[in-house]
């Protein structure tokens, strides 16, 4: 993969902070919106266990998810740069917490006064597959190792240029 | 539904050019990013056979739409308001593809080439369940008539006050 690839994920992880979660519901596939941060290659979710999502992640944990550049009114809509993953949501072990919720937390300072409900749970998402698309037909298939070298958030914050970060 | 809501969807609805896909892939469930329209309640969507999830819906054609307001830098990413679908995807009927062809290009004006080629379809999703999330917690269920007198493009332009359209 080549570093123009790498960087341009880098800075889609930067400017993205919500991912799009594809779950199965008791009567059809449902679409739904989380916030997510990145943590030593899996993607971590703090989901309420009211929310359908969750119910529906318990029932049936392979989901679909994505990570999209967000909307700028002068870009095109037509080749939005974006992550598609699929893979499994597990529990956060107990010894990963402490760590993993710091590192969510620096991503997604406003899930502070969550972590006092006892409703929310830190998951994490174990990508089987990850596909990268870059725009209109420009798709890459990225490995795990190179997923967990891109995502690491202390490798985004040493590698991008100050102007990107 | 008070006219306060209508009134957020219709906003939601001119700032979200792009919707998120969930649909049944041939080995897991997948998210996936594409433009859209609205279209006499329905929700149109311009798709190329060759990609992933349009085979993923010629096969299963019940699937999951997320509407969402686009992210902000000045924003929570905790409580974006956003539309959550369950329906199925047909094509559109002949007799209606040039009014949905119009409306469409209204929408996405750079998608016009893209008529050009014979592997994009314009498709549409009829929805038989509608939610909306306004906020942190604030779910309403939307019905049909309701959403068909909210999405119509018509109805949005003559609606909203000239500083919001």
């Amino acid at each position: 993969m080549s570093n123009n690839v790498a960087l341009h994920i880098q800075q889609l992880l930067k400017k993205a902070r919500v991912c799009f979660l594809a779950t199965q519901g008791k009567h059809s596939i449902e679409s739904s919106m989380a916030p997510y941060a990145t943590h030593q290659g899996h993607i971590l979710l703090h989901l309420s266990s009211l929310a359908r999502h969750t119910q529906n992640i318990h029932h049936h944990p392979n989901i679909g998810l994505m990570i999209c550049s967000p909307e700028a009114a002068n870009e095109s809509p037509l080749a939005l740069p974006r992550l598609s993953f699929q893979g499994k949501v597990s529990a956060v072990p107990d010894e990963r917490l402490a760590a993993a919720k710091h590192v969510y937390l620096e991503t997604i300072p406003d899930a502070e006064p969550l972590f006092a409900f006892a409703d929310f749970k830190l998951l994490r998402m174990t990508s089987a597959h990850i596909q990268w698309i870059g725009g209109f037909g420009l798709t890459k298939k990225i490995s795990m190792q190179q997923w967990h070298n891109i995502s690491d958030r202390g490798t985004i914050e040493k590698r991008l240029p100050p102007s990107q970060s």
